[in-house]
């Protein structure tokens, strides 16, 4: 593909010359001819130019003269990755279901839609147009899934879960399985199950990551909303509402009836009792915990710590400690 | 059904027309009619009484009069898990061995067993009357399951693990995996592995959650005891002995040789270490971690931080910090 | 198999009657007749002596007079590991394609090369002789794989990893998954995924835990290096590089881009941050947490606490604070 066509695809200023062949991105590092790398920050431009890539995708740094062809652009980084889709070549999706998969005679399933190796699809499941499901895969009686989602092999999707469009769900995830939750009975201190028939929904454009669990309402609905992404082995409690654009990162876990507002951020091993509430654009940091019932508010503001307190505050606490155990 | 049936069933005293037809349990938010609700707390019967629900389960305060009919009993949540249970529909089994499923000549299994597709069973195994085993899992050789128990799909259950009966496995759990044991080679510093050839058993009622693995002994045997709950993404290490009616939150892990000891409560992501043992009936705060070889004692008592000490301790130590470094 | 010949081959000095036959391994605890046993502490002899076992392996303190016959040798922990090893029944490996199994035509697996149920091998695979493919597994395209390598059920293998020889991978276990990347539109707020096209290699005799997720690179490798021990529910972020003979136990998280050197020794639950190098021979302490773009340095010592410091420090601070709450 011409540098010229990638530039107009991801609105980029073309310096140099356009008819360069690109064929993939690359890693400065790891760039070879045909390759198209990227640049945040001046400082690296240099070593850039000296690596074997074919052109350099720059912020508005980048505009002076050049050995090598760019892309000027704002967010060289976040056009990189558009260039990197557009680059893609197209998956020769196999479109159809494999003959080892059990598709019941009464799932709902697009023309277009591509069931892979043993996958199994339970009675009254829809299945929108372009959707993938990878082998091994188990999607349970009466779940609805959009278009053009992919779901990587094994996964497991609990019956009636519902998928918006363009969801992606990674390897060993589990959908929908049932919520934590028992009553004890006093007499004999036995445990009994409370019910976990609500549902899970998963709103569009969202991503879960390999062996994440995320279970159903206990008698509600545990949604994850819309562009939210989640990382590995991350686990999500019934009950549990999360908005939009938020991003959680590996091994967090959200208790039940916790509630995270949009564009939240969450490290690593974050714990979240169950009630909490993140309200929106907080920033928790990895490891942190925060017990039953609080809120955390403050848009763009680091919490840290278990029970997790503004960074500075965090911070200070801990070097006041460190000083007076020097002195002992 | 009846409420008056119900209410028989559950041991709770009627008030008011015990005609209702009742299909269903639910939240208050999302009653409709021919619904059973609950209430725990006074001040929230009149949000119940105001839903669409068409009776409602309370405790002993709720003997008054009513717009709608009651069922009073001493632990209304309970009585609810319960009548939840009497209400559902009995899920139309197709007991049987499905056509894809992979059952070896020499595994015995009950005659009313369900094995769905794809399922592996191994050479040996036994499986109960009424177990039900879900798509895409694999039991082991010589793997030994009671009756009624219930594996959701993709769980893998290696060699020779014992469950009891009526043993709840969710999705892609992983039971009697090898455990984490090595011996280091002086001279070369390599790692080899320590041999982990002992056995995993599960006793009768047992839940464990998605995700959630649980390594069988390395010499001898690792046991979760009668009764206890396991949330999902909990690590459970070799030659751990988890006693009866114990309950564990997602994400925590126990490692090689802990011991639990019945109606102990430990909340998610704790950290318990080797040879660590929590005497009966403690509570481990979320996020709580205990040191090798330590003893957690107290009946009742919750212990929290790392190293894990009696809450109150805990607090106090919090407040004495931001104290200090309020005053630099 | 008579006890001479354990003996020989495991290096140890025999003391007594070396015609003994010995059957099997076992703890102290359960050993019956024909079992052989070990003690590392002089204290534990006695103990072994009046077990049922028919012959002890013994460090160098045990060379006295004996009830039972004897294996003297430095590392008796190593040798008992060794022993197991040797005495263990030859497995009846069916070698061979299960009728189930899916393999795709351009495949290239060695003639002996185990593939078991329902397993699905991707196009351009390569499978090493001698290896191993536990049911359910799903191997995608243009993985490679070395020879003797074990994949326990259930494992997910993402198209293009590659696998040395000896490899080990338990139940769930997901290799080669996308990391977790994202660009983030600042007009809209949403994120965008950054190209996860990288690859995972893992080096030869790594062992890696049940349901444990180890990501590809992003745009270059995620490694892991020969002899490492990774026990279960870990997570190994994009672009991670893991050098030789490192352990890292149960549900420690690995973030993007981080360094681990040779020879270190990672506790349970452990979080490092991204961009962290922890340097050659360090022991990070359970729970302990790194944050980003830290070195931690320091052969033989151990850090812990979060943000992670040396054990003695941090232990100090703990008595200091608990000294002051104190006194309130």
């Amino acid at each position: 593909m011409q540098l010229k066509k990638v530039a107009e695809h991801v609105h980029a200023r073309l310096v140099g010359n356009g008819d360069v062949e690109i064929g993939a991105v690359a890693s400065i590092e790891s760039a070879s001819v045909g390759d198209l790398i990227f640049v945040e920050e001046k400082a690296n431009l240099p070593r850039a130019l000296e690596s074997a890539a074919s052109a350099v995708l720059v912020g508005d740094f980048g505009a002076g003269e050049s050995s090598k062809p760019l892309l000027v652009c704002a967010q060289p980084r976040l056009a990189f990755a558009r260039a990197a889709r557009f680059l893609a070549p197209a998956s020769h999706r196999h479109s159809g279901i494999h003959a080892s998969a059990v598709v019941h005679p009464a799932a709902r399933l697009a023309n277009d839609v591509t069931v892979d190796e043993s996958v199994v699809i339970g009675e009254g499941a829809q299945i929108g147009s372009g959707s993938r499901i990878g082998a091994g895969s188990v999607i349970g009686a009466q779940v609805r899934m959009g278009n053009d989602c992919e779901l990587h092999p094994n996964v497991t999707v609990y019956r009636g879960t519902r998928l918006g469009n363009r969801v992606v769900i990674h390897a060993g995830a589990v959908l929908g399985s049932d919520g934590f939750g028992y009553v004890r009975e006093e007499k004999t201190g036995h445990y009994e199950k409370f019910p976990q028939i609500g549902r899970l929904e998963i709103e569009d454009d969202v991503e879960i990551g390999a062996n994440s669990t995320i279970d159903r309402g206990a008698l509600d609905i545990t949604r994850i909303g819309r562009g939210t992404k989640i990382d590995n082995l991350v686990h999500v409690g019934h009950n549990v509402q999360i908005g939009e654009d938020v991003v959680i990162a590996a091994q967090t876990g959200l208790s039940g009836s916790a509630v995270v507002e949009d564009n939240v951020v969450i490290g690593g091993q974050v714990g979240i009792a169950d009630h909490v509430r993140i309200e929106e654009g907080a920033i928790l940091g990895a490891q942190s915990g925060i017990p039953s019932n609080k809120i955390i508010r403050g848009k763009g503001i680091v919490f840290w710590g278990t029970p997790a307190r503004p960074i500075r505050e965090y911070l200070k606490e801990l070097a006041v400690l460190a000083q007076l155990a020097k002195k002992k």
